[in-house]
């Protein structure tokens, strides 16, 4: 399936042919690598959220950091907007290509430029993938903490732009919690440092802004991330219990005993059986859901945090705990949980992975509202989560060659995301706003906040040339999506650009 | 001593009388307590910073939302600056009022406005004391983490304003990492949250750009803040050095062995002997400096770590290592840290207190040029800082009275601070810029760096009427501190503000 990116609505005007952009920037950057031929765009025509395909119209792979300031210089002269790419695993189509702008792949730049075993950081490059900075630090007994599915070949310069969460995350935090420091090209070709390597850094917090933003205010160049000591030791429980609901009320119980685990996440039963037909990781297939808890750190804390976990999960109704007896146990214990999304692809031909968060205590609740939403539309809904963070990945599943399917299991995931923010919640934990959510947001914030989003990105860039049409929608987007009024087409702040 | 705010330089241009703002606003906000007598204004003209004064057109306390609501639509419509106070601690001059404005004094807003145990979180109003947090929580085996020293006065809605610090934010965060979600009103009276109770947030991350703005980008009505249980036991070790940089090098040692202690905290000789002359805390009066180290967490875990730590301290050469027996002794070890600034002050008429933070590799190295500065300039410096942050708290002391001194104290503060960031520090570790700092920050960020931030001060607040003239210098006012050169008086960007 493939739903065609509408340009017309989002995207800046375009003044330029295709063929004079490729030749100014052959003439200006001679050495630069330049991608202009149709069978060599393909492979860039989407990110990790294939749904949306656009051919971009050149694909830069830059070598050098002077590269990509010339880069942009020359795009900023021409009006030709830019699309940065990291390593093209994002869900949300944040990477998206633009049919008339540059997509800028950053994967060359992989050196990890330096480790400080003792103020515990690692400059990095923003190619670097998310594991490879856990596996440099290694020999210091370190770690970097946040923990997309896809760290094996994310980067964390897409990390830092999507804000990236994990397994991890309830513990140690988003992406946002473990970034000192972002060097970044400016729209304009400027080099600019946001953060610090010391504690907090003076003026407004540009370095929290720039998590998160989707490549919308600037070029990654750099990134000083924080790595933590690895932890003595990680144990794991598994819960099974015969009622969803229960399973969410454990995860709220289990925080509110005090205890903070490395991980908790859950899986209703046709993740469980999906999982368990995959890798076969010892699931017990009549459960209606599982919980899985890691706890971590030094080993008598880890006994004592066991007990009590175990504690909460029997009064919580579990019917069966079980401990891994060792670290192997406890990989393979892991193993469904990391699987679960492509085991999950092979129960149907097409499914439609949303990423809502809630506050915890409203997990049963909306568990049970999603169980209804599924009956109502017919479609089966998996669930597996980071519970502990009351971050959701309802898996829809569905056939988009049957008629309709499709639509329906969108509007099925418009739902779940409304009652996410009816909830109190959001419609993106960590895979993103992108090209995906983009009405979403539409949803979650009023005009007044959208216009203010926009005044800030213009902050950065005020012809909006950078990643547009994505993250943030414009107020005509979202009269046309139905969520906002807007009245005789009129902004707050008319002067700000519509991008 | 008194240094008068030069408004012309930074302040808008005011076209109002004061008569007419008072008769507008007695008109159409009958109910607002107004004070406008030049007796009511002065205990209004300082905040902890009292170093500036300045005496405010008039003072607001409004008592409900609906009062400030309507202040902020008034002061919009007639252009007249707001600067926003809660308890009025800062200690950079963050709410030093404007001759030609109105304090908007917060502190009224007292209300705990719920407390959820299971989700630990708290909602509060913003004059909610930073203790009365931690206190409320109690009975739910909670706190609230960052703890600056004023925390028995300072209000929760200051905290935020300047992403206030505190002992406990080595190990716990500044005030960005510990809030969910704010509630503001923009310069327009408009209301708006940022944040939410969920994981993470889509679009850009404009909580944490709140955190630390120094309210100059809304003001804040409600503060929803995370809560932490309480850990089960703390123990602090207190070592001894015949070396100030001995001291410095152990700090990084101990994080090194892969410890994060509850706070790390160093005091120089004179540090040592004034707290001891205030307080008698049992401090070694013949040490060169002391380290204060908390650990905390359960039982098993602190045995181990006190272990560890007092291993490190040993190699790093400390001569005498003390552990307090009980809470009774740990409050009386910390009792000399926390008087630390009294008890200087009782040793001089005046004193400087800086706020530089540096990676805490340079520990040593700074210290030594700190030592090295006062030898040159006769002033005392006394050290009393939160080592294991890098967040420095030099004490200059000296005598206004005497002809040259304080002009003197502010050149070698500044070269402090200028030390701190070639070190790759900052100005600033949590006392914020307000109007104390304003001139470093010319050396902290270079032109574009400026710029962007006015653009994004302008995204909130085009006009520039909350709290002008604190935090973001001007590009004018860096040419003049001659930290920049302004070619031409020429912008990156003529159209934003200059405010």
């Amino acid at each position: 399936m493939s739903i065609l990116y509408d340009e017309a609505i989002d995207g800046p005007l375009a003044t330029f042919a295709k063929a004079d952009v490729l030749g100014d920037l052959q003439q200006h950057i001679p050495t630069l690598t330049l991608l202009h031929r149709e069978e060599d765009l393909r492979p860039f025509e989407c990110d990790g959220l294939a749904a949306y395909r656009v051919t971009p119209m050149l694909v830069a792979m830059p070598a050098t950091l002077d590269e990509v300031q010339a880069l942009l210089k020359r795009c900023h002269a021409l009006g030709v907007p830019v699309v940065t790419r990291g390593a093209g695993t994002g869900l949300s189509g944040g990477a998206l290509p633009l049919e008339r702008g540059i997509l800028l792949v950053m994967s060359r730049f992989q050196h990890i430029l330096s480790i400080d075993p003792d103020a515990r950081t690692a400059r990095l490059q923003p190619g670097v993938r998310n594991l490879a900075i856990s596996e440099a630090a290694a020999p210091y007994g370190l770690y970097y903490a946040p923990d997309p599915s896809s760290q094996i070949a994310c980067s964390i310069g897409g990390n830092v732009a999507e804000n990236a969460g994990g397994v991890h995350c309830l513990k140690y935090g988003l992406t946002v919690n473990n970034v000192m420091r972002v060097d970044i090209l400016t729209v304009e070709g400027e080099p600019m440092t946001l953060g610090a390597e010391a504690l907090d850094a003076p003026g407004f917090d540009l370095l929290a802004l720039l998590n998160g933003s989707e490549g919308m205010l600037g070029v990654i160049t750099e990134i000083t991330v924080k790595l933590l000591p690895k932890p003595e030791v990680a144990k794991v429980l598994m819960a099974s219990f015969d009622d969803v609901e229960k399973a969410g009320q454990a995860v709220g119980n289990i925080i509110a005993a005090g205890i903070i685990p490395g991980g908790l996440e859950m899986m209703d039963k046709l993740a469980i059986q999906a999982a368990e037909d995959f890798v076969q990781a010892g699931y017990p297939l009549d459960a209606e859901a599982i919980l899985l808890c890691e706890l971590d750190g030094v080993q008598a804390d880890v006994d004592d945090d066991c007990d009590t976990v175990r504690n909460v999960l029997e009064k919580a109704g579990a019917t069966d705990i079980r401990q891994a007896r060792d670290d192997a146990e406890r990989a393979v214990f892991w193993s469904g949980r990391k699987n679960a999304f492509p085991a999950v692809g092979r129960l149907s031909p097409d499914y439609y992975c949303m990423d809502g968060t809630i506050p915890r205590r409203e997990l049963p609740a909306v568990l049970n509202d999603i169980a209804a939403l599924s009956r109502e539309s017919g479609l089966r809904i998996a669930n597996v989560f980071h519970a502990g963070d009351g971050n959701m990945h309802p898996l829809i599943l569905f056939d988009a060659n049957r008629e309709g399917e499709l639509a329906l299991a969108e509007e099925v995931g418009g739902k779940i995301l409304e009652r996410c923010v009816a909830a109190g919640g959001s419609i993106t934990g960590e895979h993103g706003v992108g090209r995906e959510k983009i009405n979403q947001m539409c949803s979650q914030f009023g005009g007044d906040e959208i216009t203010l989003f926009h005044a800030v990105k213009a902050a950065f860039d005020p012809q909006g040339l950078l990643n547009p049409g994505k993250n943030i929608p414009t107020l005509a987007r979202c009269a046309e999506f139905g969520a906002m009024h807007v009245h005789n087409n009129e902004l707050a702040h008319p002067d700000i650009p519509r991008f």
